[in-house]
């Protein structure tokens, strides 16, 4: 598949696009916000474009031509207010969606939340705005025409990922590595197992192949 | 019918309870945030309910109990952040939309803002956060099964209503009375025109009950 992959500049976007770039069944092409997060990646050989998710749907679904798959890992970014949570990770997401059908690329994966889909879970969260907004992506993700999947991993980690995950429609809190986040989505985009599901994502004691056939 | 209203206490809101009071067709449940705003209504023998578009969706159910019809016209305020604006305009609104159709009242009027359906029209917006979260409250009840209608006025005037408006899918900006966006939100509660439709609103030459057929 090729590969359109949104936020290729943030931490988990960075594992993804080195999975990619050695991977001999995708090619990837890399979405950042700006010209020299664009030329540090050209630098590195990677097929980088420049978009923003504050722009236009016809933007988005231009630089996604000939892709066949799109990957949402971008974030407004714990720095920035619930205002960016609304233009970016609602808005922006949904614009990316409306692009990814106008463009034609109907595979699309999702980085979402621990538990996202259920309010209950987060009604006291200091970051209940930000979930709020994943909330809603995911449910118009949900209800789009796309071959979606929503993995919605546990706190993420910067230490090196261990390749053994639990994967479920429903998870108690948990954290995972950002490397494992990485490779379970690189692993879905062809896994048949995960089309048009959900799922809360952790450390566990499956590989990431057996996790994802277990949901 | 009986009709439950969210936002009494709001500016469009008293104009909607003071209408219902005198309807021979209607009868009104008018929710508050809290005791005091409901007291004041009560001392105008008022039927006043306390219930929170940041709690439950159970909780928002139980208040509307036996109502036909739902009307929101709640909002954030001015004065509050994005935050407020995900969790009350955007999440508080869906609630209260699973809510209706958990109590079993399938008709449902919300009060959004000219063009949220368009974004290009709010792209440089000064309030684009709060047109974000109106777009998709109103999103979400388009893929309800809820009869709704959406009614997105002009900026809102106080000045006393003419009882002439226009009403369409599109309209250039402009502006209307607080009182004839009552009017005619009360007005569509039997008017079929409006089932499963949306329409800008502004000041303008036609009766509201002509308006409405027109759309």
């Amino acid at each position: 598949m090729k590969v359109f992959l949104i936020g290729a500049n943030g931490q988990v976007g960075k594992h993804i696009v080195h999975l990619l770039q050695n991977s001999d069944e995708h090619t990837l092409k890399a979405m950042v916000r700006n010209e020299q997060q664009a030329e540090t990646l050209r630098q590195s050989g990677v097929n980088a474009v420049v978009a923003n998710l504050e722009g236009s749907v016809d933007d988005l679904a231009k630089a996604m031509e000939c892709c066949d798959a799109v990957i949402f890992s971008a974030g407004s970014g714990g720095k920035t207010g619930p205002d960016k949570t609304l233009l970016v990770d609602l808005d922006g997401a949904v614009k990316s969606m409306e692009a990814a059908e106008k463009a034609g690329a109907h595979r699309y994966i999702m980085v979402s939340a621990v538990q996202a889909h259920n309010r209950e879970s987060w009604k006291d969260s200091p970051i209940k705005p930000y979930m709020v907004a994943k909330h809603y992506a995911d449910r118009m993700l949900v209800s789009s025409q796309l071959n979606y999947t929503i993995v919605r991993p546990g706190a993420l980690l910067n230490e090196p990922g261990t390749g053994k995950v639990q994967a479920a429609e429903d998870l108690q809190r948990g954290s995972i590595p950002r490397e494992d986040v990485a490779k379970s989505i690189v692993a879905a985009l062809n896994e048949e197992n995960t089309f048009r599901r959900s799922f809360d994502l952790m450390s566990g004691d499956q590989s990431i192949e057996e996790a994802l056939k277990s949901i």
